[in-house]
């Protein structure tokens, strides 16, 4: 769960009390009568991690509430979206498993690597699936559809990204293109959709929309740096698979850019030796650890961080300009300066 | 798509033109502004098969009108819910597809085998989250409830099935419970919808059900035995996939069960051998057909094939007995039948 700053007592208690509730509406929302399924199930609860979406929804929902009561307030549907948005988010999660052969997530075995690729397949199905059958207990289509509409962008980033592996001439714009897609369309409804169940103003919706699609954006940059550069025993899932899978990122990407064409050259094939699973892995660790000292050390990874940081900046500067102030929109704030720090 | 006895024309046109707007919403609904995920989605339209979950729709609608109009008549609500069930339905092909390793459906390469496992897997979702994006365009929260149930229905069925690989103890409990949630509950919830957006009363609502689950149970049966006994070129995939994978299906469960202890110890050996990657291939194949014939001779075809026959037997009676007489329900008990002969 979150790390939440205490400062503000009541605030804290509301989004304790609520994650908790998304919790338990996750766990009974799943529940099956097969013993098989809910084993499945069980394993999944047990790697959730931030709880970013569903808390995204919640810090969202006080910020923009309509007549600031004193009591900080949520709604029912508010802890639902939390849900949904949260079982679709693990759906991501199982099936990211099968795409990147992950052994490691959240310092416990993935599903597939516990019960096999089919078994992930049909866990993130149940998933899904669950997500609107829950989604449709609120009986707001517009809902449903945004819902629906932001995962289909989820996974057409994902294609996206496919699309793209191996390819060493991908661009800082498709690069982009993907994040938006795989990662902040999910953050940007979740800021949303809180908003629209407040019914606030078209300006204090779109407003927390593009706060959460940049900060999203910002988050999967910084969560890329860290696969690059990051320590695998703090970050707790498995590092370096980017490279491993021919993903370019921010950093590689820049580097790229910056070479000649011999240069540029001698990259592609030192990428192409991180795909190779023939290799003693001694040689490509050391061959990682090389290209990780030449992207700090030409600002690479300095520049994907201060993208970060902008987009950060300006996720920010849409809420301080068109919501009005709070704790909770202090908290939004901070939630957005935690991506740079990735204290959560 | 579904060979219809021509007998009545009016209503094969209506079926013909609902299909033909069922396939163009299909399409429109999953156009992307990407041609990487146009590509692949055109290549999942190309492998359409039978499209028996719309036809279910549109033909359980006209049996079902409330006022059985002059004009075989279908509301728009009905062509939506057909496309929404046909993409689920896809959405499972193209997972299965990894499931099953099958590297030949509807004579085309599966998606897994042209692009990976991993894109597989996102155009299933992307096809899983367009189906609920669309449904909810209905603006009718008790159909996409109904059908998000249906969907998690079929993804435990999957999973106990996964559960029970390689289990020469299943037995025909299970196996029904499995092919009940994995097929049937999809086939049911077809039909029942369709009467539902006719706002019939409740019995033919019901009636529709279960003789859309009974269908779906007996059309399961009869693809398990076609799977062990049937000839790859006439049936268009990979067939002798469920031995391979460990999956007991309904001959040989009825066979087992009548050995004896010595028997069905050496039985157990040759369904292991069929798991036997690296067993030769030609050996492996001679065991099959020994497999099958043991199966033909003592019955156990027959048998499967004649509780496919009772399960049609009951589909029908229930039509018959809650459904007013028409074109439309005479179609519906034609349809049962032709589960048995497998004309679609």
């Amino acid at each position: 769960m979150l790390v939440l700053a205490k400062r503000d007592n009541a605030i804290h208690e509301r989004l304790t009390a609520d994650l908790a509730d998304v919790e338990a509406r996750f766990a009974a929302e799943l529940r099956s009568d097969l013993d098989c399924v809910n084993e499945l199930v069980e394993h999944v609860e047990r790697y959730r991690g931030k709880m970013l979406r569903p808390t995204l929804v919640l810090v969202s929902a006080l910020a923009s509430h309509p007549d600031q009561p004193t009591e900080p307030t949520t709604r029912p549907g508010h802890r639902i979206v939390a849900t949904v948005l949260e079982m679709v988010h693990m759906a991501t999660l199982v099936h990211d498993d099968i795409l990147d052969e992950a052994e490691l997530r959240r310092r416990g075995a993935t599903i597939n690597h516990l019960a096999g690729n089919e078994a992930a397949v049909m866990l993130g199905d149940y998933l899904i699936s669950h997500a609107y059958h829950l989604c449709s207990s609120l009986g707001d289509a517009e809902i449903s559809r945004a819902i629906a509409h932001a995962t289909n962008t989820v996974c057409e980033g994902e294609l996206l990204q496919l699309a793209n592996r191996n390819n060493a001439d991908l661009d800082e714009r498709t690069y982009f293109e993907i994040i938006r897609r795989k990662t902040a369309s999910l953050c940007g409804v979740s800021c949303r959709l809180a908003a629209v169940l407040n019914n606030t103003p078209p300006a204090t919706t779109d407003a927390l929309y593009h706060y959460g699609e940049k900060l999203g954006v910002a988050f999967q940059i910084v969560d890329d740096v860290l696969d690059l550069t990051g320590d695998e025993r703090t970050v707790g899932k498995t590092l370096n698979r980017d490279l491993e899978k021919g993903k370019l990122t921010l950093p590689l990407i820049h580097h790229l850019a910056s070479l000649d064409d011999t240069n540029r050259e001698a990259m592609r094939e030192l990428l192409e030796a991180q795909r190779d699973r023939s290799l003693d892995p001694a040689v490509r660790d050391k061959q990682a650890k090389l290209l990780r000292d030449r992207l700090n050390a030409d600002g690479s990874v300095e520049f994907a961080r201060q993208r970060a940081a902008e987009l950060v900046a300006s996720a920010k500067a849409q809420i301080s300009e068109h919501l009005p102030e709070s704790p909770a929109r202090t908290l939004l704030l901070e939630m957005a300066d935690a991506v740079l720090s990735r204290k959560f």
